[in-house]
C-alpha cells in the first residue's frame, strides 16, 4: 500500500465538515430530500447572480479564439485589474493590477501566500476558533498552525496573540466575518493587533504576514462594516473568493491583493504568482476569470441570510440550545447543552451524533478548535430551517 | 520583505518556459503578433472541438440549480464515471469510477497522487529529459526529483532506473509521449519496468507508485500507440487533462485514475480525494467537470500537428539545426548547433538568446535536465512555421 503514513494519520483524524457532507449525501438518498436538515457545508443555496449566467452564455457564444488557452500564471490583466478595484474600495487604498494575483479559490491563494512567506518550522497563528483547513495549509509548506484563542465573546485578545508572535511567526490568519463564531473583528481590534505586530518586529526582527481571509465580507447584518486591514497593517494581503457572495464555490475563483505598502511588496506578489504555477494551480479557471471580471460587483441580495439567522435562532431558542449571535458570514456556533443524566463531560461530536439520529447534519466544534461547542451553516432554504425545529426539540429533550 | 530564502532562491532558478511565454507578450506588443515566432509553451492553437462550446452554451442556459455549488471533493459522480470509461479504455482494464478522482489539470492530480504516496525525504525518479515542474512537484511535497537519463534515442534506461531505486523512492514519472523529446515508450520498455519494479519491491519492501502523466495520449504520429501501464504496472496511477486534446489548458480540467490491481487500491483513491482537499485545490472546477463528462470522447482531427510538424523539421533541415523526430506530443527538441567560432562549450542558452534576437522563441533543454538541446512548441500556426524560416536561417548563419 503506497499510501504515506502521515497522510493515512491525517486522513483519520481529519476535518468532520466534508464527512458530515458526505453523510447528508446518504441520507438524503435514503430519507429523501426534505427529511434531512443538512446544516454541515458553507455550500450558498442562493443561485448566482443572473449576471453570471448571461456572462457565461456570452463567452460560450463568443466567436473569439483562445479564450480557453493559457494566461499568465497570475490572470488576464482585465480580470486582475477588476479585482484590484474591488479590493481598492473595501481597503480604501489606491491598488494597482499587479498587486492582485487569481487564484484557485480563496483556498488557493492562501496556500500560495503561505508558500512564498513559510520556511520549514515556520508557524501560522490564527484566532480560534478558526476554519479547520487552515492547518493543513500551514502544514502544506512545512509550517504548523498555532491557534490562539480568542475572548469569550469571539473578539481578538490581542495580548494573547503579541505574546505568541516568535521569530518563527511566519503569518497570521485573520477571519472577518469568522467561519465558525460569525465575529466581525472591530476597527479598535485591528489597530490593536497592528501595534502589536509593530511592537513584535522591533523584537524579532521578523515580519509577519497578515493573511486576511475575507470570503464573507459582504455578508453582514445589521449594517456592520468589515474593517480594513490594508491601511492598519502594511505587511497583509487580502484573500477572497466567489465562492460566498456570487455562490460559486465549486468554480474555484478566488484570488489574493498583495498590499502595496508591504515592504518588498512587488516581490511578494511575483512570489505568490511564482507558488501559485509550482504548487500546481498553474492558474484560476479561464471562463470564471472571465466571468468574474464582468460579475464581481453584480448586485446581491443577501438580506435571506438575515432571514434565516432570525429563523434558525429561534428554531434553536424553541428546542432550549444557546448560541452565539452571529455578525456576519452564516454559520451559527452552538453551545452542547448539557445532559440530562450526565455520566461526565460529553462531547460535541456525540451531540452531533444525537442530532444526526433526528437527521440533523451540524459539525462539532472541536475540529474549529472550541470544544463544547458545535456549528449549523444556515445557507440552506428557509423550508429546511423551519421543518428541523422538531428533530431539534426532539433531540435536545432526549439528551 | 516577507519572503522565504528559498523562495526567493527558487524563483530565480526557476523555469525558462513560462518566462519564455511572458516575454513573447511583450515582444509581441512590440513588433506585432505575426513577426514574433513564440514556440515557448504548450498552449495548443487549435480550438476545442465544437462540443466544448455547445455544452457550456447548455450549462449557461439550464435552469437546473445548483450547476456552481459544492460537489464531493473527487468530483461529480458522472463525470469520475466518463473518465473511467475513458481510461479503461485506453489501459484495457475495467476501471469502477470510485477510481477516479478529477483534478485541477493533470498538474493538481499529479501534486495530489505525489502527496498521497511521498513521506519527508523521499525520491521521485523520472526518465530524463522531462517537464520541469515535476522537480516543483515533488519538492511540494517535501521529496526531491531524481532524473535518470534516457537512452541517446530517449527510450526508456531501465537497468539505470532499476539501479537508483531505493527505500527512499517513493514514485517514478512516466510522460509518453514525452514532453520535451516527443518519445513515446514502447510496449517492450514498459514491460521491463514492470520486472525491474517487481524486483526492487522484492530488495526494498516498499512499492514503488508509477504515475503515468499522459496529457498527450492522443497526439501520435503514424498510428503509433501509447503502451498501457496498467496491466503491466499495479502499482499505477494515470493522471491526464483535458488541456491538450481538447484545448483546453486555461480551465484547469484534470483527473487521476488509480489501477483497481494496485494493492490498497481503494486506499490510495480515498488519499487522492482527501490530498486534492487539503492541496487547498478542494475539487476540480464545477462547470469544466460538466463540460469533460459530455466532451471527453468529442473527434478530434490532430492531423494539423502532423502537418506543422513537417512544417517545422523542413524549416529546421533548411536551417541546418538537427532535431530528434518526435513520436508523439508537439514538441521539437533540437540540437545546439555548434558554433562558428567556438570560444568554449556554448550553452543552450545562448542560443536561445540568439533565436530571441531573430525574434523565435524556444526553451533551454538545460531546465529539461538535458543539456546542449532546445525545445520548440509547434502547437502554433503553419503561418507562423513558416514565416520563421527566415529567422532561424539569420540566427543559425550568424551563431
Amino acid at each position: 500500500m503506497p499510501v504515506a503514513p502521515h497522510i493515512k494519520e491525517l486522513m483519520s483524524s481529519s476535518s468532520f465538515i466534508r464527512k458530515m457532507f458526505e453523510e447528508g449525501i446518504r441520507l438524503k438518498a435514503q430519507y429523501g430530500d426534505d427529511k434531512v436538515y443538512d446544516f454541515s457545508i458553507g455550500n450558498p443555496d442562493l443561485e448566482p447572480p443572473k449576471e453570471v449566467k448571461a456572462s457565461l452564455a456570452r463567452i460560450a457564444a463568443s466567436p473569439k479564439t483562445g479564450l480557453h488557452g493559457y494566461m499568465p500564471n497570475a490572470g488576464y490583466p482585465e480580470t486582475r485589474a477588476a479585482m484590484a478595484a474591488k479590493v481598492s474600495q473595501e481597503q480604501g487604498v489606491a491598488i494597482d493590477f499587479s498587486y492582485a494575483i487569481m487564484g484557485t479559490g480563496a483556498a488557493g491563494a492562501m496556500n500560495a501566500a503561505l508558500k512564498a512567506v513559510l520556511s520549514p518550522g515556520d508557524e501560522v497563528l490564527v484566532p480560534s476558533p478558526f476554519f479547520p483547513e487552515y492547518a493543513h495549509y500551514a502544514r502544506n509548506h512545512g509550517g504548523s498552525l498555532k491557534p490562539i484563542p480568542s475572548k469569550e465573546d469571539f473578539s481578538l485578545d490581542v495580548p494573547v496573540i503579541a505574546a505568541a508572535i516568535t521569530a518563527k511567526t511566519a503569518a497570521i490568519i485573520i477571519n472577518s466575518p469568522n467561519n465558525p463564531s460569525g465575529k466581525i473583528y472591530s476597527n479598535e481590534d485591528i489597530a490593536s493587533l497592528a501595534a502589536a505586530l509593530k511592537a513584535a518586529e522591533a523584537k524579532t526582527g521578523r515580519q509577519v504576514l497578515v493573511i486576511a481571509d475575507e470570503p464573507y465580507r459582504e455578508i453582514v447584518y445589521g449594517g456592520r462594516k468589515v474593517a480594513p486591514i490594508f491601511p492598519a497593517i502594511p505587511c497583509s494581503v487580502v484573500v477572497s473568493s466567489f465562492a460566498k457572495n456570487l455562490s460559486l464555490p465549486g468554480e474555484r475563483i478566488g484570488y489574493c491583493v498583495v498590499n502595496p505598502a508591504c515592504p518588498g511588496a512587488k516581490e511578494l506578489a511575483d512570489a505568490i504568482i511564482f507558488t501559485t504555477r509550482v504548487i500546481g494551480y498553474v492558474n484560476a479557471p479561464a471562463t470564471f476569470q472571465r466571468v468574474v471580471a464582468e460579475c464581481w460587483n453584480a448586485p446581491v441580495d443577501y438580506s435571506s441570510y438575515d432571514r434565516r439567522r432570525a429563523a434558525l435562532t429561534a428554531v434553536l431558542k424553541d428546542a432550549g440550545i444557546e448560541y452565539n449571535e452571529p455578525e456576519g458570514a452564516f454559520y451559527l456556533f452552538c453551545k452542547v447543552p448539557p445532559r440530562k443524566a450526565s455520566t461526565g463531560p460529553e462531547t460535541d461530536a456525540e451531540f452531533c451524533d444525537q442530532l444526526q439520529k433526528h437527521r440533523v447534519l451540524g459539525v462539532p466544534g472541536t475540529g474549529f478548535g472550541r470544544s463544547g461547542w458545535f456549528r449549523l451553516a444556515y445557507c440552506v432554504s428557509e423550508a429546511t430551517i423551519k421543518n428541523s425545529a422538531e428533530s431539534f426539540r426532539a433531540a435536545r429533550a432526549e439528551w
